[in-house]
């Protein structure tokens, strides 16, 4: 290899790698995002499933689900499972270091595409906050990262169906959030509300989050981030096309948060007449989530309008699923569902290759598989060793409970 | 073009692009600072002002701020405001993603302009904080940073009198620093203090900050994004000179933060017999804000020294501007403005093309153009609506009255 | 030199200081770990000394350290002290940014270096607080930064001794991690428990952290910034075979956190009978010390194995000394020293080049300088002016005796 092309290499690797820490560095971000919305008491479970979501996610990801999601496959519809036989090319490729990609370290990939794996889990575990046993939810978080999410992964990113059928996820709205979102959807669904959210007369009760610095933090930590998320997306920086196309996704990415964060805040006053510091913030994901199907080719114009919409539709998506009583800690489900829905869509107003009908049929099958999947992994679990923690611990907060400890031992006054 | 270009295109573009990123990672640093310093009470409006102060900021200099800074302009002392009839070329080749630079992405310069602007922003909002009404300050922020900021920043930068009269500002100490601090004194001195800082009988009552861990965590992004923001505005990266200039920058920036630190700390000891903690953040800034006018040329120990001046000095600074009653929570006036102006002047001390009567010339200019016109638009707004909370919003905390919601509702007893 | 040369110089120095600004950003991780980890009483204290110790370790480092690690030396012992009589080379050429390096500036190789004396010295402080005396610990650090760590670093990374034995310490686990450490416990062993710590009949008290968040988002940073301080001591990315080196190094030192935070979790699972998430934050960060010296050779697979077993050894470390009575607040002694021993022996699982006797011989030459270097300092300081606050102030907390403040005047009631 010539030393120009070595050098491309080089900065191809180190831009997959600097995008992958920043990806890595949302998981810090969901954790300040979640232990800021939820109560003193549930803080400390929470800190500790975000930590160690991330650690499954990548030993799992390691283990079986880079096989799956990367390895050769005949179908479409079939990931190769070749790996649990021992004739898997992708993982042996990792684990050997070798390097069958042409223009960038095969680990670089590795370590980038792992990071998106404990995205997706982070976004089921605010969902099902305060009020799910632990190791249950670790338990889900195995099956999750090391099977769910790689299948459907496959199907658009390793090369199956929906790719092949022309379904456009530039980032993952679909992939990524969207299917965390209906992961959560079903723990939800067979895990209840907290105790004390909904009056039996049909009142909501808002359970405040207790830490808004940390909640603040957390939106900023994966505003952050999301410019390796995206911006790492286009995977490859090294010619002139290529980098400008990497910065239009910055801009874009960076735009559609911006233009969320002002929508949700006017939604919010309109609506409550209060400026909701949780809209807003939501209103910023709100905006990176709908951006992420297609952050490239929309102008930085578009860009703001499509996360303008995000925000506005997080805010009565929140709203609606109170309504119909889907407790949700943190409005993942709305954020990273809800507004991905949009996001898949928004895709056709600028990106020529896509058709309404491959987006729908890519979100479809994207919800559908993992809501499915997910809601008979959550409902095996529910049968063998139950889901919920009793409601004592559940009153009591499930930090002493399952991790013998207080968050906050002196702000709280003990309670 | 050759390959060997395209890679110098990328990498540079590459280097735009995360140096921009850690000076949006900056608008957390702001965000942590001052929710760290203010009362538990104000905690959450600090924080959606922060967040939104940065979407704002995206926006209009998307729609305005950048055509005004960079547009073509036949004199340097009117930018170019011919976007308003659509003829404007660095707006439109933003909008189109074209790139006339020849060596970089133009949207990478554009991710890496916008940044600049949150921060200059974000200086305000400090020093204004639990008094000023939330969407008074929106409303400043629209046109702080579609029309005053990106005027001066014109002078300067796009190339205006400033510049062609010599004027050295490396990376901002007077095109963001002091701009930033001349519209918070403006503010401030129309606002007024908060209730009960200054006795009738001249007495200055300490109003701590509810969280010096945040506090503290705010200097550290602060510190690190200032990697960007000084070492991004070299603008270059791909040769040797460029790179060692670079490595310069970086080394000078960190030394400065660390001379502030000591500096202020052993300042701060000698004076009040305690060594106070904000001081050491303060010193720290100080220090960065002192460097950010010249970082390339001092020696790494120059650079140590006028980090310690700068530390020395916002520690008296801050004191004075308390004997003369203007309340500032966060120090932004004394750290981004006072140190500022001994910034500007240190250029003198290292870069053989600065002189005295440009440096003054320069920071009078800035300070006096962003001063009045502030004053004017702040003026408008407190005759229009009135700029500030009532007494007993005030009392009671604006959290409450004006985001609906506390932000640590457990931690404070509802007081 | 022609462009390609030209480019990948830029390429290695962009590099350098990227991977050094995130070893930068490490200090705001222990920053935020030791004030999660000790009481709201001595937050602020945690916190400065936090901050001032890596401005004293930037300035010490340059004024001596980096000469003393890096300069030219006959012997293999004793390192250089030339800069004490005018002729040392290597700060010379930092000082008038001269770059002798033939691919990358020197003076980001300085950037770089000096971030992790400063880490090295952050072990420290967490280990001895909530006792000692704030302007001792500041003199220590002094000694710490300038003298015992370059020695020892001049014994391997300056190519001393240690390097010519063969002596095998990737990114630091020994000269790092291990130094600080016992540079810590020489601390400790002359100052004591904390009162209440350690009951006369033998029983152990927990004395809990007051902001698990705090503590969390610690280990978050400091995990982030390990891709910098491992993925940077690769000291080169601009060719193939480099830039896959340091992607496995990324991915190795992923892996080995990962496994340290599931290793600890089950650990403390099994143990206690309840998921500690302070464990969880420690296996991590014993994950990270352990595949610290030999993060490059090992398979994905072995990394993720190195980590779980030093997740592993930090739990049981830590509750063995505590049997010994040696109190460490936040367990540094353990995840830095202990799981060091470990790290610095597994480099001869993968490394072809480690040999059982260099390794022994390169963790316990370190060992005992620092540790007896440490001891005289420390000593000294005590028969002098004493290292430890009064009983009072340790009953009252020194922020307030210390630094005249407290770090949260609201949450605790003053208590």
């Amino acid at each position: 290899m010539d030393a120009v092309k070595e050098l491309s290499y080089a900065l191809d690797t180190f831009y997959f790698l600097i995008s992958g820490a920043l990806v890595m560095w949302m998981a810090a971000g969901f954790a300040m995002l979640e232990a800021g919305m939820v109560r003193a008491k549930n803080t400390a479970e929470i800190l500790i499933k975000n930590i160690s979501l991330y650690a499954i996610a990548c030993i799992m990801f390691l283990l079986m689900g880079y096989s799956i999601m990367y390895g050769e496959s005949a179908s479409g519809y079939i990931p190769s499972f070749g790996f649990l036989i021992g004739d898997d090319h992708a993982l042996k490729d990792v684990l050997a270091g070798t390097d069958d990609a042409p223009y960038y370290s095969l680990l670089a990939d590795f370590f980038f595409q792992v990071v998106f794996v404990a995205t997706a889990m982070s976004i089921v575990s605010g969902a099902v906050a305060e009020r799910m046993k632990l190791w249950v939810f670790l338990a889900f978080a195995v099956v999750m990262t090391g099977l769910i999410y790689p299948v459907q992964g496959f199907w658009k990113w390793g090369g199956g169906f929906l790719d092949q059928l022309g379904f456009q996820d530039f980032a993952g709205s679909g992939v990524v959030h969207m299917c965390g979102a209906a992961a959560a959807l079903a723990g939800v669904l067979l895990l209840g509300a907290r105790k004390g959210k909904y009056g039996a007369d049909g009142s909501v009760n808002a359970i405040p989050g207790c830490n808004m610095p940390l909640a603040t933090l957390g939106t900023f930590i994966l505003w952050l981030g999301w410019f390796g998320f995206n911006g790492g997306s286009e995977l490859k920086l090294s010619d002139v096309g290529e980098a400008n196309a990497v910065a239009a996704v910055f801009v874009n990415t960076n735009m559609a948060a911006a233009g969320g964060v002002i929508a949700a805040m006017i939604t919010a006053r309109l609506l409550f007449g209060k400026t909701d510091l949780t809209m807003a913030l939501n209103g910023a994901l709100a905006g990176l989530v709908a951006i992420t199907a297609e952050p490239l080719h929309p102008s930085p114009l578009l860009a703001t309008a499509i996360g303008v919409i995000g925000g506005i539709i997080v805010v009565f998506s929140i709203v609606s699923l109170d309504k119909i009583k889907i407790d949700d800690p943190v409005g993942a489900i709305s954020v990273h569902g809800v507004v991905a829905i949009w996001g898949l869509l928004a895709v056709t107003l600028s990106n020529p290759d896509a058709t309404l009908v491959a987006q729908l049929t890519g979100l479809v099958t994207i919800f559908v598989w993992t809501f499915v999947a997910s809601l008979i992994v959550w409902g095996i679990l529910k049968a063998v060793i139950g889901i919920r923690v009793s409601e004592e611990e559940e009153f009591n907060g499930v930090d002493v409970s399952e991790c013998g400890l207080e968050a906050y031992p002196e702000f709280t006054g003990g309670k």
